[in-house]
């Protein structure tokens, strides 16, 4: 008898029952069955040689896929117990799974001490035993002979989760010598971990927590190629360097502080430079654009937010409300800027010939997250949006669309993320009765946005299902330096808001109607989207973001005084700069330059004052020549304007 | 024998025991004679036919006192009363109090209809008994005089205030054929009032208690001369069109959202170009300062409250704490800027070098108030101050008060503010033990804002005991276009805070000190500002300020082309404003032009189209003649640009 298995591309092929995945791997092509890892059987990740005695659709999962990567990583962690029972005989395990970047193993080594000294030791166990290409077995136990096993092994903690499960559904797995209760899936076999590397070891609780046993936890992680573990070992120590947290601190651009409260960034003087600047350059993008700039308060009272919605999805998980002393108000500190847009739409009657109207403020808004959460500026409880508001026809939809995309390429340009791709999101066709607005408006605004994005020649993947309830979406996915991606950048439609807003034009038929609103941030959070920018240009920010764009250097304190007047001349031109008058050696002032990441550094001396000259220094590229200040002064002064 | 009675001059003369004010007015000069009202006697102000028996301070009160002015007031109340009852007999009285501009009487008519109508017969009759000169006569009374007095005469009210006073203590005060119960002062007669208009009737519960009858208030305003009451009639007017909240209706500046929460303003997008240019040009000249820009959160941990003492003296009346869902945190709405950049200061060590720090933010601040108190924009629940805090040494105090003083000037003459005075505020010498800091700071201080103040020529009021209790500082008061008076600007020194968050730096003797701070903010609150600009200027605002600068108005549709590339043309340039290509007429286009209070329309038609010209024109100022476009842009993107 056969069984019909369907292939991603739609494909439906016959195989005998009892069908392995590695079967169909090397049925469709040799290269793939080299590289396949498990096989996704009606979306269950399975090991390869699991018979399938059924229908079904399947994926071969390599190492490009998430769920490869995870069944390679969980794998591994069973390599590193097999080492670790090698070394270290009598060791008992907890749990080992794998996790984002790699895998951990928790396990008790009975007292006996083990830190990261210990690390290449195991590692090179591993190695050796990977070479053994041992096979990764599933086998079914009864709960009897599991408890039996781990009994006579004499390991606590594995009795005790067999204790929870349920017989009949429980499984072991053996490689080599070792063998674990394990629901897998795994691997074929240890011969495809090419390359190991044990990062670290930390200590956990047993179950997570801390009434019971503190267990050693190592954390590694592994590839299918050596070429992959040096790539992801720099990527790891680039991130380190270009973290914006460690960054932030070093380039003296924003702080927290305890008593101000977690979450709260301080923006310290370079930082706030950076981001005013930013905000300047969204400001003139924007008028340029057609926006209206407006400023709406920080809090707005309850019944705002009951009218939006917002209170009744996010109240009770949010910052709670501010009460008045005397008079029962009640206020929210505002979540979005939304309604209090909606607000000034209300302010006057609009007519279609007023449409589109666009609102747009830099708006600070504050929402709850937990401390734990909490992460330097990408996960703050307080972040301004550049956020704004497009109130206009459905006829201009698409319009405005293309219009949007349009400023948001302006903004990756501008700021040198050439590596972007969209996510169109739309309704779950077989669902439609969860969505609001009109069917057709549906099928206009996701043809519209569809639209504008091909007009745009935007990259772009649709999916359905994944619109939120009030309207269909465009987000933008940015690859960053190292090749980590960021969201940035939404376009929203919304057909709820004006509904429960009760917003209106009168159209040209002179009847009333509902106009739609487009949400959109091309930044996001400018928090966020200044920690991103940080670890893109790791603190090396175009000349025209740079909090401090030139350093002038003098050599002694002979030249002081030309030095001053350098950058007099400098600030007189909008030039942000530093003078470094200290009494240092050259080198010296050169080195804390190049650690602040200026851009320029202007060194002066006998020669240079004598002539009006200024010798130039790039950061990170030495010497340029010298030049005479006037030149100096023209050229850069051009340099350093924003993109317009 | 004789009284010793010392003058605001500080002479003293000697006059015979039981001398009045009159008299001693008229031996100073008949010509203040014939101006006194009252006279202040060692702070209490009493008649003029009052005989003084003891050694006293004095000051003899004219039109131009502010307690003459009351006690004119409270005499014409009397008068109204006394014309009342001539045209209204057995009409009975409440109070009748003197008020900010004018007086009142509530009074009971029996039930007889009194409108707005009845008010200029009851002028009239006032004008009449005025010209009496009916002596105000003061006469003590016992309380059963007294009551016997109002029984006779039948008013219940006048018997409920008695029952209500000690014995002996009770005065009447008599006028023509008028009696009053009566504390006084008044001023000699009736002849003194010159000019009478009675303004409007309102209602108003007896005791301001609403289970009281319903007493009619009728409001009224006198004047020593009929021209003063012409001007105060033209300035209720003036002040009428021009009042900020109509206006800012009007331009469409800002608006209000009961549903956002009262005393939130709404800042639309006009209202937000001026908001931003102002902040523009404030920002451009703090950092020519040496001001450091910095952006901090709109809450803070109640801790930070806590260290600041801003909780303990404001807490209970404030906006209440924001708790979290979970973890217990508080959070509080800011107040104040300071404590946030205090924080700032403290997040590196500082050397004496480093100081002054001065760090500036545009912070949003929010404030509970009543809502009966709100006003406009003048008085908000939420508001941006453009704050900054400056952290130096004592030495440095003189030099950052002249630098901030050079500041507001730059401000007050950039905004057309010509006419202003400052105060400095000084500790009472009598008692420094209320103030904290040592005794020399605050000498060295106090002198440092006088010798500032003189260095930059400023016109100051110094006054003792003004001062707060951790500083010193210097208030401005500005004089509006109708002449009232605005406090904007304060430049405060304060060893409080510092000491609170143990801010230090280290001195040049190696060792640990207190940095002084400056707070100060030459605008204040940007929304009382800006309600006080509208108000000044009558929404005329300077070219550079103007949210529109320019119309530019087609004579017919048929020139609709050219009048865009003109609009185009000036829009390039950075130069806002609007065109009208609707289908009106140019006189329709011309009216809507200047209600909006636009600067310059430029009219376009045949002529105009052909010869690439623009006829100009001036609002309220009419034609200007045609110039060349170029011409026009270039000339005016000059005109247009912010003062430096």
């Amino acid at each position: 008898m056969n069984v019909k298995i369907s292939l991603p591309d739609g494909s439906v092929r016959e195989y005998p029952q009892g069908v392995k995945g590695s079967e169909i791997a090397s049925s469709i092509s040799e290269g793939l069955a080299r590289v396949s890892l498990a096989i996704e059987v009606n979306g269950e990740v399975w090991d390869l040689s699991r018979p399938i005695t059924t229908d079904a659709s399947i994926k071969i999962l390599t190492w490009n896929d998430k769920s490869g990567k995870t069944t390679f990583w969980h794998s591994s962690a069973h390599l590193l117990a097999e080492a670790l029972e090698a070394l270290y005989p009598g060791v008992k395990f907890g749990t080992g799974p794998a996790i984002e970047n790699g895998f951990y193993y928790d396990v008790d080594l009975n007292g006996k001490p083990f830190g990261d000294d210990d690390l290449a030791a195991v590692e090179a166990k591993m190695k050796e035993l990977a070479k053994h290409d041992s096979q990764y077995v599933r086998k079914d136990v009864s709960k009897a002979d599991a408890l039996k096993y781990f009994t006579e092994k004499g390991d606590p903690y594995k009795i005790e989760i067999i204790n929870g499960l349920e017989d009949g559904k429980i499984t072991f797995y053996q490689q080599g010598g070792f063998t674990d209760l394990c629901i897998g899936p795994h691997i074929p076999n240890t011969g495809f971990i090419k390359a190991v590397k044990l990062l670290n070891v930390a200590g956990a609780y047993w179950r997570n927590n801390e009434n019971n046993k503190m267990l050693t936890r190592i954390y590694g992680i592994t590839f299918p190629k050596a070429k992959e573990l040096e790539e992801y070992l720099h990527l790891i120590e680039e991130a380190k360097k270009r973290d914006h947290r460690k960054l932030g601190k070093e380039l003296e651009l924003f702080a927290f502080s305890e008593r101000v409260g977690m979450g709260l960034p301080l923006w310290l003087p370079k930082g706030t430079i950076l981001r005013e600047r930013l905000e300047q350059f969204m400001r003139k993008a924007q008028i340029k654009a057609g926006y209206d700039p407006v400023v709406t308060p920080h809090i707005g009272s309850k019944a705002l937010y009951v009218t939006s919605g917002h209170y009744e999805k996010y109240g009770k998980d949010s910052f709670q409300p501010i009460h008045t002393p005397d008079e029962g108000e009640e206020f929210l500190l505002k979540p979005m800027n939304c309604p209090h847009h909606c607000e000034i739409y209300r302010t006057k009657p609009r007519s279609y010939r007023d449409l589109p109207v666009r609102l747009a403020e830099f708006g600070t808004v504050y929402r709850y997250e937990q401390s734990g959460e909490l992460h330097g500026l990408t996960r703050v409880r307080g972040f301004t949006q550049d956020d704004a508001h497009i109130f206009c026809r459905p006829d201009q939809v698409k319009e405005e669309f293309v219009k949007v995309i349009d400023l948001v390429l302006h903004v990756f340009k501008s700021l040198g993320f050439e590596n972007y791709t969209a996510q169109v999101s739309l309704r779950d066709p077989e669902n439609k009765a969860k969505y609001i607005g009109e069917d057709s408006a549906w099928e206009k605004a996701e043809a519209a946005i569809q639209e504008a994005a091909d007009e745009r020649g935007l990259s772009t993947v649709a999916v359905k299902g994944e619109a939120a309830f009030y309207g269909p979406k465009l987000d933008f996915m940015v690859k960053d330096a190292l090749g980590r991606q960021w969201q940035l950048g939404t376009i929203q439609v919304d057909y709820n808001l004006p509904i429960r807003f009760e917003l209106e034009y009168v159209g040209s038929d002179n009847q009333k109607h509902t106009p739609v609103m487009i949400h959109r941030a091309p930044f996001g959070s400018l928090e966020r989207f200044v920690a991103v920018l940080i670890e893109h240009c790791a603190g090396n920010f175009p000349l025209w973001l740079a909090p401090d764009q030139i350093a002038v250097l003098p050599i002694s304190e002979r030249f002081n005084d030309y030095a001053k007047l350098v950058y007099e001349k400098l600030k007189e031109q909008d030039i942000r700069g530093l003078l470094d008058d200290r009494d240092e050696k050259i080198g010296r002032k050169i080195r804390d330059a190049e650690t602040k990441k200026i851009p320029f550094m202007l060194i002066v001396g006998e020669k240079e004052a004598g002539d009006q000259m200024v010798a130039v220094r790039k950061h990170g590229q030495g010497d340029q020549g010298s030049v005479p200040l006037e030149e100096f002064v023209n050229r850069f002064r051009i340099e350093c304007s924003a993109p317009v």
